[in-house]
């Protein structure tokens, strides 16, 4: 495929809320295990706001975003020459094919990779930072392309828990703005979830076992325990947050909790109206065999401290999703967490310390899980959740829809702007509208 | 039985380092669910040191100790009147029987002690504190007894993993100074390792499959993942702080991967030399069954950070067990393990923060385990390490021993202030002695 020699780009310009749109040359490969991806949709992220505001640490001029999908219209020598014993996309990926990447690179072949810790792959490197260029541009390139892309043309890469019927839905049926959710915020959001539903301390109410003999299904004690009522069988969870990633949250833990039939109580919380109303609709647009049979309720922290000890008798959540990253949302995850409960926490969190004492985490017996999505290791789960609930993934711009707007390049000043001051939700950009 | 009114007790005085031996009066049965206990031996406790130091911020005369086994004197009212539906105890311990108590009051019946969350029953006490008379004595009064004991001399109330051989030598076999390890120390250990072993966090390396799908067995992804090599497999755990707690602690580690035949590598350490060789003199000890066939090292931290980096490439630890109580280890724990690692820290800590910002947790997508050994729930498991592995935890006095010397009451004051400077180890008291 021949392409021209220069595309639109968005940039930032140091110090701070500089945001340009510029031409310059398109990406070519720089290594044999490198893509180069056309661009069709680029979003814009949250975590975009820390440089745009200076507050990164970066003074290099660089190609904003991490969140993008295209298609492959060139692939480095590896892709014919070095597949022996490599990710499977090293063989298979052709141009042409559509695309989504993880937010992050990551080789999918070292040690961290393999384990699928694939955010910490000592290869890896942000997309839309001074170590990578990004993807609000109308060419991205990616390094180490078959160990990062996830090819959405290629039914053999996914998981098999998709049925033929859904894979054959999901080749044709899926919108672009939806499949660019998989990019960071559904990964995410299912990885916060997934986190609490399999953590140690929520096993006995899951197993109907007391701890440790929950994790030992083959020793009994026939002493001292006492069974369990229905009432000690339902998981309360938190989730502090409701941006993009908080809801995918929430959908993800509802499926799931669905699908398992667990019982549940449900407080979602944020501070601002407009997103607790977001969720709200996003809830309501679920139909009944994503819901469950438990209590789903949006309030405010304060809120949801009452009901939480009006639902447990003062013991509170078992666990809690932190989707914030700021240190308050971290001490309201603690006042609603219970004595040996969990706190799960993707926000993005900086330079403050951890707001606990020892005495606090020793006393409540807490459990703690920090860190960024190993994205593209939660590919295949997202991608089924994604297929399942394609309902409430797909629009845009409507009272449900994660995605508030999408708009061409010459919008993104201004979208910038109106982004970090709270005027608009998820924007999306369409690079080759002009 | 007939008793004497008054009896000899461990007393501390405010408000610091003022230990003295009183005759009291014996106590009596307060609530229908108490137990009166002839103490046989009672221990003294690294964190009996708080109190003593005058830091625990305690200004009541009280009998310490929270580490006792003994003998079943007197029962109150609940165990003939009030058993339907209770834990089995309020209707099968009998005066004579010979228990082993909890370093901490729980009731066994509510929310908390179903799940086995039995350290935080909102019943609980702390035996040897302002609320509740300890066990340096040589009787003492346990409340909710029905739910805090454990009967040494029923085997119809232990774990059904021990064989009919192995229960009737525990019944007969078993030192009480043996014995009175469970009270604490021993059931701590195993709390660390089993939180360590059941982390989700090591998944990958136990099950052979990349995070996430290690918990989804039925699933698959025909994708990218590539197959994990044998060094992948290995687990490799550091122990910060080598206290009786943290030797049984590498002593269950061991023990659970010989007998789940996981590769590993463990690091052991301390600060001081003197606990670095009673370690190695335990593992000296352990017989071939509990050592399984992985590599287990004695260091210092500097020199364990080294060992670790060549073990591991530079990779880390999969999980560092923190058996301290001070921030300092905390810092420790973090420079060893691993991104995507977990820390268990057992250690009691007190007041100063965490010292971690939010940066560092989210950049190593680090999990933590916090808190209180919940050591009723843990005395199935804990019981049956003791009885396999008696031959490290008999003796008295050795090389390889936990326990140094057995003392009169006599004794008390001197040996409380030799065990704070550090000039003894474990000292266990037999209060009948004169």
């Amino acid at each position: 495929m021949s392409v021209p020699s220069n595309m639109q780009a968005v940039r930032w310009h140091p110090p701070s809320y500089d945001i340009r749109v510029e031409s310059i040359p398109i990406p070519e490969i720089q290594h044999p295990d490198d893509a180069i991806v056309k661009v069709k949709l680029a979003a814009l992220c949250g975590s975009d706001l820390h440089v745009y505001r200076g507050h990164g640490g970066v003074d290099k001029v660089h190609t904003c975003g991490h969140e993008f999908i295209g298609e492959v219209v060139s692939l480095g020598s590896s892709y014919r020459t070095n597949t022996q014993g490599r990710p499977k996309l090293y063989s298979t990926l052709k141009v042409g094919d559509k695309v989504v990447s993880p937010f992050t690179v990551n080789c999918g072949e070292c040690h961290v990779c393999r384990l699928g810790y694939t955010a910490r792959c000592p290869e890896g490197a942000l997309f839309g930072s001074p170590a990578l260029e990004g993807g609000q541009a109308q060419y991205v390139r990616v390094p180490k392309a078959g160990g990062t892309l996830f090819n959405l043309s290629n039914p053999n890469t996914w998981s098999t828990a998709l049925s033929e019927q859904e894979k054959e839905k999901a080749l044709t049926g899926l919108a672009d703005s939806s499949l660019l959710m998989l990019a960071d915020i559904l990964p995410t959001g299912v990885f916060a979830a997934l986190q609490a539903l399999n953590h140690p301390k929520v096993q006995p109410i899951l197993t109907g076992r007391p701890w440790p003999l929950c994790f030992s299904p083959e020793i009994s004690t026939e002493g001292n325990e006492i069974s369990f009522t229905p009432e000690d069988r339902i998981l309360t969870i938190a989730i502090i947050g409701l941006g993009p990633v908080g809801i995918c949250a929430a959908v993800s833990l509802l499926d799931a909790l669905a699908t398992r039939k667990i019982p549940f109580r449900i407080v979602a919380i944020d501070l601002l109206e407009a997103r607790r109303e977001k969720m709200k609709a996003v809830y309501d647009a679920i139909d009944a065999s994503g819901k469950g049979s438990g209590e789903f309720e949006v309030l405010s922290a304060d809120d949801a401290k009452v009901l939480v000890d009006d639902w447990t008798g003062g013991v509170g959540c078992t666990a809690v999703l932190e989707v914030v990253g700021h240190p308050s949302a971290l001490t309201s995850a603690y006042n609603l967490v219970r004595d040996f409960g969990a706190i799960v926490s993707v926000g993005v969190h900086g330079e403050p310390p951890l707001p606990y004492t020892g005495r606090q985490v020793y006393n409540k017996n807490v459990s703690f899980d920090f860190g960024r999505c190993p994205a593209r290791a939660m590919f295949p789960l997202a991608f089924d959740l994604l297929v399942k609930r394609q309902d409430v993934f797909g629009g845009v711009g409507q009272a449900a829809s994660l995605i508030d707007r999408i708009v061409s390049f010459k919008e993104a000043t201004e979208n910038y702007r109106a982004f970090d001051k709270g005027e608009v939700g998820k924007v999306i950009f369409s690079p080759w509208d002009c």
